[in-house]
Order: structure tokens, then sequence, then C-alpha cells
């Protein structure tokens, strides 16, 4: 157990703290971005990073400074993974009532390694994450393209999950005006019009895997 | 200067850091909700936050578990403050060169604790920041809501600012084949529709700020 296990427990609204594995998985399986924060030299660093959940674990593939970052990881210290969704706006008749509805994980663990025959079926499960059905519409990685890179695992053992799931708090309403309009907004992820790259043949088909993106509702 | 002025630095990719103040500000005005990464009894601590941009500085906001967070970070000590869009997915012709185009915000400093008479302003920001125009359709702040609130503020100073804005690097294409698909699909931010409260009267018209809020293209 970690010095840090006082601070991770869920000291303001304890009952957002939630131990559904599959909503904590689901969160994990909606979300394309994370933030990879460790400590360097005593201070906090901090670095967006795409991942992909195979299992109960991450893996985490740099996608800014990522090398960098996963190089100064890996080396026997925790780190703390957080991926977020903002499902909402919550509007309230009082400022201080309005709020966000989200899911929250923060996973806390050490990086490990893979090895280089893991790493293959890893670079093929980030890409199926990015982009479902990709892998099988264009060629195998090469050993060279391999070889440039990393991936690194991170078990779900120590994640912290929590919801707001709520329309605004109106028990605690002090006599307001029930003529204001207060709920909540809901947040929609979508996606626009594919641009196509500048060397790819005009009469390229859109593959299954972009049509099957853009029509799904945002 | 720190002592993780060199991690800071932007070891791959160095072209994506830019030093455009007014794209800075632009993400940072966009975007709703940040991560702020802190170094509590040696190891990372990470907490999703709302955070408005007022001038050159950051408000916060703890939203979940921030309360213990902005105590245990206004002691003197750097934080990161991570924001982040995600733009688009990029889809290449190999594996190895799919990719994302976002842009990220890093800012590194010492939260700055608000004296009580800019604490109303700062929560006004922060509300203005969710939903535009709502703090003119609700009462004011109450000196017992304002007890009960901390806010703390985060220079713009020293801030990290990289952006991947591009196809996919097709340069680097090893006799690919044209005929296969790449390019960009455009990430998208939208709302659905308003769900009104249990205790908003029947009648009660949906707010302008809610209006135009859902109006906005995604």
């Amino acid at each position: 157990m970690g010095s840090n296990d006082a601070v991770r427990k869920v000291h303001r609204h304890p009952e957002r703290q939630r131990v559904d594995r599959d909503a904590l998985y689901r969160l994990l399986d909606e979300e394309l971005v994370g933030h990879l924060a460790m400590v360097v030299g005593g201070e906090p660093l901090i670095v967006p990073m795409a991942y992909a959940r195979v299992a109960d674990a991450l893996l985490l593939h740099g996608s800014t400074g990522g090398g960098f970052a996963l190089r100064a990881a890996t080396e026997g210290h925790t780190v703390a993974f957080s991926v977020t969704a903002l499902d909402g706006i919550v509007v309230a008749r009082s400022l201080f009532d309005h709020s966000m509805n989200y899911r929250s994980a923060v996973v806390y663990g050490e990086l490990e390694t893979l090895g280089p025959a893991e790493e293959d079926a890893a670079l093929i499960a980030l890409s199926e994450r990015l982009l479902p059905g990709r892998p099988s519409e264009v060629r195998a990685n090469t050993r060279k393209e391999l070889a440039a890179t990393r991936v690194v695992r991170l078990p779900l053992a120590d994640a912290v999950f929590k919801v707001r799931d709520a329309g605004p708090g109106e028990a605690e309403d002090d006599g307001e005006d029930h003529h204001v309009w207060a709920g909540v907004v809901p947040a929609r992820r979508g996606w626009g019009a594919p641009v196509v790259s500048a060397l790819t043949e005009p009469d390229a088909p859109l593959p299954p895997s972009v049509r099957r993106l853009i029509e799904v509702p945002g």
C-alpha cells in the first residue's frame, strides 16, 4: 500500500465513488485520451496520452512527449493515469449549485514494460481502440516500426472511479424561484466529415472503419 | 526556474510546440475540464477540475475531491495543470502512422489563494465559463456559499502548448498502396436535448443561456 492511500479516498461526495467494474470499463472504452501524471525531480509532470484497455490493464502509448515520459515513468515509480468524461452541464438556480455530470477514473500503479512479442499485439489493440476495424484494413507493423515504438502496461488493480450523474442539488434550495429553469444539458461527442489526405487516390473508397465511426450518433 | 525545466522541453516533435498565445487562450476558452497534477507524499495525485481563464491566469475550482486537492496544492509547491482537446483521428495506411490531432496545454506554477473579495468575482467567472450568460439569470452568491467555496489562481506564465493539426505522415510512406483511404476524421462536441429538473415549474421557459448553448453547432 502506498503512502498516498489516504489522499486517494474520496473526501467530498463519497457517494460519487463507485465500485462498478463494468461502468469503469465502459468509461475507459469510450474515451480516447487520458492524462499520465508522474513525479520527476520532485515535481509533477503530466502528459496527455492515447490508451487502450485490454482485460484488466491499460496499454499506454506516448503521443505527446510520451517517449520521454514513458522512459521516466518506467523506473519503478508510482504513476497516476486519469480518464475523464464530461457528460453534461448541470444548470441550477444558484451559481453555487451549477456543476458538471462526469465520470472520472484515476488509476494508480507502476508501469510495466512489454516484451517485443507483446508489443505487436499491444499496438494492434491501440489502433483497434482508436478506430475499430482499422487494423484489418492496412498492412501489418514492420519490424522497424515495432523497434521505434514503446508501449507500457498499467494494471487496473488500484483505480478510483467517481461518477456524478444527477440533476442540480435542488434539495438544498433556499427559497429559490422554481420558475427559473434548472436541469441538465447532456454532452455529446460526434465526428465531422472525413477529410481525405493528399496522396490518397481520388477513387479510393471511404473504409468501413471510418464509415462505421461517423455513422454512430455522437 | 524549477528543476523540471529540462523535462518540460518537447523532446519528440519539437515542431508541435507553439508559442501562439491566442491559440493557447482559444484552447483554454473552449474546453471545460482540465487535470491538476501535484506531488503528495512523494507520489503523483491527479484530479479533474473545472477551470476558467481570466486574463493571463486560470481560476481552478475543485469539482471532484478538489477540496482536498486544492488544500494540498496551495502550500508553495509546483503543480501542473493540463488541458487537452482531441481534434481528430488521423487515419493512415499503416497502423504506425495512425495518430490524433490535438491541442495540449500544460501549465506549471504555484497556486495562489484568492482573498474573499476576489472570490465572488472568480465564482462568477467560473459560472460564466461553464454556461455563458447564466450568472445574469440567477440570484447572486450568498455569503454562506462564498464561505463554502475555494477558488485558486494559477498564472499562465509557464505554459507548454503543443498542437498536432495535420493529415497522416505520408511523406514517410514506404511504398504504401495509395488506393487505401487515408485522412482525418474531425472530432465534434455538441449538446443534447436539455433535461428539466424535478422542481422546475412546468411552464418555466428554457433560459437564453441554455438556448444559445444548444444552438451552437457542435
